[in-house]
Order: C-alpha cells, then sequence, then structure tokens
C-alpha cells in the first residue's frame, strides 16, 4: 500500500545494519531544498541532535526517529560490551534504554508523538525485561517495534490520504503551512497526504504553500516535495496568505499537527493560528490532518500544551544571514495552539472527526488497537 | 518642530547643492541595518533607480524624493547647457519636467504620495512657464516645492505624531508591520510617529515588530530605528501575530498606508490585511497613521487601487541566499487592500478620521490647504 514511487524520492528516515553495526539514516533537511545528503547515525546522542538540530522535524518523524534511536541505544552499547568481551545484563539493558528514553524525551518539548514513540519503545523493553528475554532478543524486540512504528507511520498517511482526498474537489486551490509532508513522516504525510492522493487519483490541485517563517519548512520542505511529485503549486509568504483567501484563491486549508489535545485544540507550527483565523473569516474550511499517535487525550485542553521556544537566531538570521539589528529582542515560539472552534475537521488514519471534538477524538482513538492501526 | 534628535540619526532624503552642482542624497535603505551608507544621486534617472530598487521606499519618502528628483532633472539639464554654453529655452525645460515627471511615475504604481507629489511639482513648473518666468527662476521655484513637499511631511509626521500619542496610553504593547517610521518619510514617520511621541512623552511604549516579509522592512529598518531611539521592541515574524494577540500582548496596531481610497479602504504593504483580520478577530484597535496626500478621493474604494507585483526572487532569495527549490512558481503582491471595515481610525496630520470614512476622509481633505498644512 505505500507510495513507492514518492518513498524512493523522498526518503526521510529508515534503519540499516551493516557489518560496521546499525544505523538510523535520515536525509538530512537542514540542507534542503540546495542539497540532498544523508545522515548515518550511530550513535543516540546524534540521533537526539538531529532532532534538536531540526535535521529531522514533523511529529511522526520525530517519533519514528526517536524509537529507531532508542533501538539504536540499545545495539551499541551491546557492541561496545561485544567487543571488550564483557557482557550485558539485562538490568543495565533495561536501564540503558530508559537513559536513551530521557536523552530523546529532552530534545523537543511540543510534538506528543515523542514522547507517544518513547514510551511505545520503554515499554517493549520493559516487556522483554520481564518475560526474561536475553538482552539481544530485547535488542531484536525494540528493532521490531520501532520498524513496526515506521511502518505504522507509513499505513497511518496512506489512510489519512485515503480519507482526506474525500474533501478535495478538482480544480481545488488549497493552502497549506508548514512541512506536513513525506518529510514529516516516515510515510507519504499527513497534510500532504490527501492533496498526494487526490492529484494521484486524477484531481488538478494547486497548492498554495506559506513559506513558514522562521525555519521555512514551506519555502525549503514543502515546496521542494511537491515539486518532486509534480503537483502545481505557488510559493508566498506567511503573510499574503489572508489576500488570496480574500480575492477567492483559497477553497481549504491543510495542516498537520504536533500535538491535539482532548477538546480538539491543535498545536501547530507558529502561524497555524493566523491562518486558521483568517480560514475562519473567510469560512474557508481549516482541516488538520494528523495520526492518532498526535492526539493527546490526557489534556484537557490546548493551553495545556507546552510551546517550545526556540533560539533568536532563526528570527534575526535566514540561513545565516543576518537580517536585523545586532541585540534586538525577540519572540521565538516554534508553535501555536488553535481553538477547536476553527478547526472545520480533524482527519486521522482511523477516519474523520467532526465536532464535538471531546467525543468524536475519544471514539477515534478508542476504535484504535494500540500498536496496530485498525483496518 | 522637526525633531531633530531622531532627523540626526536617521536621515532619510535630502537636498544638497554643491560645487557640482545639485544632489539628492539618500540613506540607502537596502543595506540596512548592516551598513549606514549614503547615496548622492545627481541623475533623475539615478532617483527613478532607487525608488525601483527600494533605496528609498515608504509611501511619504518616496513623494518626497520624487519631488527632488524633479528638481534634480532640471537642475542637470541647465547645467549641460551652461557647460556647453547653450541657453535652454523654457518650452525645453517644461518639456524636461514632464518627461522627469513621467520618469518617476513609472517607477511604482501604488504609493499615492509618489503621484500626488510629481503633480504638484507639474503644476509649479507649469505655474512658472505661464508666469513667464525664467529658466533659472523656473529651476528656483522647484527646487523650493520640492523642499516644500519634505518641510511639509516632517510637519504632518510631528502632527500626526501628536494626534496619535493621545492613542497610546502608558504600559501599552503595540504591533507594526512593515516600516513607516523616520525611514518612510522625511520626518519621523507615520505610524511610528504617535510611539515616538508617547515614548518621549514618558509613556512606557513595547513595541512588536513583523519583520514583514519579503522584503523585512520591519526587521530591517523598524528595529533598527526603535532600537536607534531607545524604544523597547520584540521582533516577530509575521505568523506570529495572532498568536501574540490571542495571548493578550498587542493592545493597539498601528501601520502605516501606501494609499487609502475615499471610503476608508486601505492598501499598505503586504500583510497587513491578515494583521487587520487578526486585530478585529481579537478586538484590538487597528490605526493607519498617513498623511492626507495618502488619501485619494478618486478612487471610491480599494478594490481600484492598481497593486505592485515584484519579481520572485523577494520571495525565493533573502539578501542573495537561495530559500527555495530552483524554478518553484511564486506570487509577490507588494501590498495588500484592508477593506474600511477593519479601521479603527484614521490618524492624520489634520486630525482623526473615524467612520464613516466616506465623509470624515473628504472633511479632513477639504479642511487642509493644499501646498500648507493648515494649523
Amino acid at each position: 500500500m505505500a507510495d513507492e514511487d514518492l518513498q524512493r524520492r523522498v526518503r526521510t528516515v529508515w534503519w540499516e545494519t551493516d557489518e560496521q553495526g546499525a544505523a538510523v539514516w535520515l536525509v538530512d533537511q537542514s540542507l534542503l531544498p540546495q542539497q540532498v545528503a544523508y545522515l548515518c547515525l550511530r550513535h543516540e546522542q546524534d540521533v537526539a541532535d538531529a532532532i534538536i538540530t531540526l535535521k529531522v522535524r514533523g511529529a511522526p518523524a520525530i517519533g519514528v526517529t526517536a524509537a529507531f534511536g532508542v533501538a539504536l541505544g540499545l545495539y551499541r552499547l551491546l557492541q561496545i560490551h561485544d567487543q571488550h568481551a564483557k557482557p550485558l545484563t539485562s538490568v543495565e539493558a533495561l536501564a540503558h534504554v530508559a537513559h536513551v528514553c530521557a536523552l530523546l524525551g529532552r530534545t523537543r518539548p511540543t510534538a506528543v508523538n515523542l514522547f507517544w514513540a518513547i514510551e511505545r519503545m520503554k515499554a517493549c523493553a520493559e516487556q522483554s525485561f520481564s518475560a526474561q528475554l536475553s538482552v539481544l532478543e530485547m535488542r531484536e524486540r525494540l528493532t521490531r517495534e520501532a520498524q513496526a512504528i515506521a511502518d505504522e507511520d507509513v499505513d497511518a498517511c496512506m489512510r489519512m490520504g485515503h480519507y482526506g482526498a474525500e474533501l478535495i474537489a478538482d480544480g481545488d486551490t488549497l493552502l497549506t503551512h508548514c512541512n506536513a509532508g513525506a518529510l514529516a513522516t516516515a510515510g507519504m504525510g499527513t497534510a500532504l497526504a490527501p492533496i498526494y492522493t487526490a492529484h494521484k487519483g486524477g484531481k488538478h490541485v494547486h497548492v498554495f504553500v506559506d513559506e513558514t517563517r522562521p525555519v521555512l519548512q514551506g519555502a525549503r520542505l514543502t515546496a521542494w516535495e511537491l515539486q518532486q511529485e509534480g503537483v502545481p503549486l505557488t510559493l508566498i509568504t506567511d503573510n499574503m496568505a489572508g489576500h488570496f483567501m480574500r480575492h477567492g484563491n483559497i477553497r481549504a486549508v491543510f495542516v498537520g499537527a504536533d500535538r491535539i489535545a482532548a477538546n480538539g485544540d491543535v498545536a501547530n507550527k507558529i502561524g497555524t493560528y493566523s491562518v486558521a483565523v483568517l480560514a475562519h473569516a473567510h469560512q474557508i474550511p481549516f482541516y488538520v490532518v494528523a495520526p492518532c499517535s498526535t492526539i493527546d487525550l490526557k489534556l484537557a485542553s490546548g493551553e495545556l500544551i507546552p510551546i517550545e521556544q526556540r533560539l533568536s537566531d532563526e528570527v534575526t538570521a535566514i540561513r545565516g544571514t543576518q537580517i536585523a539589528p545586532t541585540g534586538v529582542q525577540v519572540a521565538n515560539p516554534a508553535f501555536d495552539v488553535t481553538p477547536h472552534h476553527y478547526v472545520t475537521a480533524i482527519i486521522t488514519e482511523c477516519g474523520i472527526a467532526r465536532p464535538s471534538y471531546q467525543e468524536t477524538l475519544r471514539q477515534l482513538c478508542l476504535a484504535r488497537i494500540p500498536g496496530k492501526v485498525d483496518a
């Protein structure tokens, strides 16, 4: 069911073993679109650094990367012990997994998929430990669990694409913000999945792409992805969205999410809230596309979602070029929260939730068998 | 009445004569804030180019620059004729002024101050011609008229500052978009004038500055200006405005204008419309500050205002650094139109207009003696 074309072109994150051991591979998103270069990470700290420095980003992709990072951590420790012919005990293995989980959990605070994936990996290690499996077997289980998280993400993207494409009509012009495509997932994307599916299904779509300052995921990543796939697009600066809505150029908005609270409030890339208010003012549907792993039923509302504050140089410099006077005070929240009443529908791999989200999101999440996508 | 402190620090445009003849001086705004360099222009074509390439920008500053450019054109022609000891006739002088006016009128389409200033200069030349003045006298008249336009702008800025400051309370946090400060005028600015006046009057103000993509007038110019003046500021990307409004960080919005239609619709830098919709959604006052020369009573509504479309590389590259894939399609309208119902008040040098603008703007413009600011 995976979209092989797209994934051959844009490989975001994957796992490989070779004669040197195991490795997490990533396309270095900080270099796109000028350069398509891949990173081969063999240490869990490098995985953490890659997440912190946005070499990999996008809530589902961060989750998958962290899951592989946990498996990598145990792989590496076992390798060192093997090299010194020193046996590794299950207690030591479990402790190391906990350490790696903590390390990876400190990288970024907002996307809940990170913590969801880490929890699954930790639970997997604990089950292996409880079942008195060998350390090698624990490593195998962790590797398989991480791969399962990646595979489920690929599948979830396809399903979100399928459900979301129903909301797109032939000839539609859509707006997206940030990057919620193949580069944000292990699969074909969240917000872009319906667009890709509609496009491949023969519908004519045109995408307005917000450049998405400060990190420019729209200009650098979404524009590049859509170009690779042959989807017609128009790149705009974030502040143009309202102008084009007013002139009737936008029929619907599709965005991803980093965390969705139980009431349907959505944390997503900074600027999403402004787009939602503008869409509302122009009576344009505002769709959020995210896997159930992005839904955090433990949080009653979006006010409780921690918002990452990033360094000021993302705002004062663009790819190394200073654009503001030295010493200027800057605010740089990486995300904002869109209240649920601005959200027309939330498209997940288990179906489409509509208000009242308090009930519909819970139903969707309950319908989903944990660790396995419910067909 | 001029604010000498500010104008010593930030000289946007002025006229000088020296042994080489006459010159229009500009601070090169394309180099700010990294470099404070001044341009000495001795040919009307260089003035036109400086306007086209945004070395000078801001509706009132463009008007003043164009006015000086017209005077410069005649100055230069006379100089050439003098060098060749060839007399210049009044007919030739008038024809050349018309030519220079046409040249400058082709530089940018949206800001009406440009056409307003050009019309004044043309009328001045025609009056000199009708009065059978000598070419030297026509040159003197034109130079004085351009200087009057500049001086009136300085005075208008002070008055807008005075009126607008009444709307600012001690402790206010305000938002501004683009640059409508000293760098956009011959004086202390339009939208920033009330802020400077309130600040100097001892009110504590804090300004959130939209960076204003694509040309970054907020990050490069407004942040720098406010820093020079010691006004506390926080630089944000354009897409953060809604987030900070939602969190109660913005008490009012102050922006400039490039053209105001008879019904109060406002053309201003792209992104202004989005800010206005967001302000409206958060019940935040949205103030437009502009001299009467920005009001175009001949246009019934904003839909009739020509919107300049600029080159795509302003979006795809930032100060020479490419940020988007090669060949991507881009939209780059330099301005948008904010419908009058989003505008809380329009602050001019003749007082504050409130809805219904159809009546109040006309009254303000009638109260103003053309060519002289009415006290």
